[in-house]
């Protein structure tokens, strides 16, 4: 039986990344983790969305914040302020750590998967955490004639700006990680996980062949809806929608994955939506997704693969 | 008239230069650092002794250690002990950040001396620190036929190793940092601190041009012993000194830098050696050498000045 393959970006993946794991031996857990957002802090490779991921199912992460790792302090970062360096992306002194080794690990020549798979059994995280592409791509927003790269836009600017646009640099001439294609293709279910459809998943999709291998494999490919009635529930995914012209539903969602997508969890609060999936060959799971605690994931994570494997849980 | 020039390594350097801040003027004082033992630390272009300087004129160091910054924390490095990472080397979270901050702006193309001049203008340091040189220059140990970089050697193996030879990698094509063969040929003074005459001085006189212009300044050449009796006040020069055949004294040290040194201010307790420097044609100067406070420092730096500006003190 194939592994379980899960598509990821930053917090909302990572909630239901905590049920996952409880319900998928490590072996069979595959993440593919978006590096759109990937970029250079003072120097050093900073990876936020695979770091949110690492750092949940490290049972490091900060969970008040989602991110970040927790207890940690920002002894360095302040020195940094004072010395007059930009300090808007708060990396604590631990999290600082992993920014370095990494760094150095990619200095040396390993790829960033390699890095990834380093840091992952540095941590003590066994399922196998790849980034969407070994190639940077970076995402770009564009709010009229201006543009940001994404961590301005994002933790800078707040993520206020009216998103008008999205480019994703590179990654016409990225080519998938090593092993994402073979996971999907021989994937028992892929779940695209609760992660903002433009800002996370889209950058996964935007790499050449992983759009693709999703319409081949013979894997469910579910998706776990960000979008509750008419909002995101993190972030800023349904500004985006509306601003794009987008429908902002769970529905919209749906429609963006349409070309792969087989089942959609949606919540129950959104029930009167189930019968317009019908149109989009798209067949539909109600249930509660919003995760307040582990128990939570774990029970939505039992739906996001219980239809191809009623049994699994169980083992 | 010209400018004191001081010749600094680490620690013992630094004390000195506590006492000539406070009888020089700081536009009139040129310190010229090693960056023999800069090193890679996981990525990171550390400097450690201009380090040290830096944070003493800062009034930031660690003054119990002499090195590194007073109240600094250690999460980072901890945690990357956790991954698995090599932490012999102290730094803190605060000196981190220095070493960021010098990194990122060697990697945006900056000279280590415009760095170092950043990096004094933003801790509020306002003498002109200049590293002895733009180009690497890396002090290497040997031990019989064992060779370490010098931190290796210096703090993982704690200078416990034989020295019998040391190797001064890129020199030969190191050139002055801008400004120092200058700020030598005009110097009222130049003061050799009572540093390692092997591993903090002899690196700085090995970038060609430095000792010539020594040889050549008008201005005094006034060294402080770093040995008092046979023994160094800090670190192996002693054992080096032995190691390599040389008298380990005031006047072995003098011996060193008989081709361009004026005189020499050695220990009261001393005074056996006065008659010998007539030969070497140094004169000397008999003193408290020992710094353990501020106020022995500043004596101490008004007699190195001494001869050549009885009033200086007194601006």
């Amino acid at each position: 039986m194939g592994p379980v393959v899960a598509l990821a970006g930053g917090v909302g993946a990572a909630k239901l990344l905590r049920g996952l794991v409880r319900v998928v031996p490590p072996e069979d857990l595959v993440v593919v983790g978006n590096t759109g957002d990937d970029f250079d802090f003072h120097g050093l490779h900073v990876s936020p969305d695979l770091d949110i991921v690492l750092y949940t199912l490290a049972g490091l992460v900060d969970e008040t914040k989602g991110w970040g790792v927790k207890d940690d302090s920002f002894v360095c970062l302040q020195m940094l302020g004072e010395l007059g360096f930009e300090t808007w992306f708060n990396l604590g002194d631990k999290d600082l750590a992993v920014q370095i080794a990494r760094t150095e690990m990619l200095k040396k020549g390993l790829t960033l998967s390699e890095a990834c798979a380093n840091l992952c059994r540095m941590l003590g995280v066994m399922i196998k955490l790849l980034p969407m592409s070994n190639e940077p791509v970076r995402t770009i927003v564009w709010s009229e004639d201006k543009h940001f790269e994404f961590q301005e836009y994002f933790v800078k600017r707040a993520a206020k700006d009216k998103v008008t646009g999205l480019t994703l640099e590179g990654s016409e001439n990225a080519k998938p990680a090593p092993g994402i294609l073979e996971a999907i293709a021989s994937a028992e279910s892929v779940v695209i996980c609760p992660s903002n459809p433009f800002l996370s998943i889209g950058p996964i999709l935007s790499v050449p062949g992983i759009r693709d291998s999703l319409k081949k494999t013979s894997a469910e490919v579910v998706a776990v809806s960000p979008i509750v009635g008419a909002k995101a529930l993190k972030g800023p995914a349904d500004m985006i929608m509306a601003s794009l012209g987008l429908e902002v539903s769970a529905y919209g969602v749906a429609e963006l994955y349409k070309d792969f997508l087989d089942r959609i969890l949606i919540d129950n609060s959104d029930l009167v939506l189930k019968p317009r999936f019908a149109e989009l060959n798209i067949s539909v799971t109600i249930t509660s997704t919003v995760m307040k605690r582990v128990e939570d994931a774990v029970a939505l994570a039992v739906e996001t693969i219980a239809r191809s494997d009623q049994e699994r849980f169980m083992r």
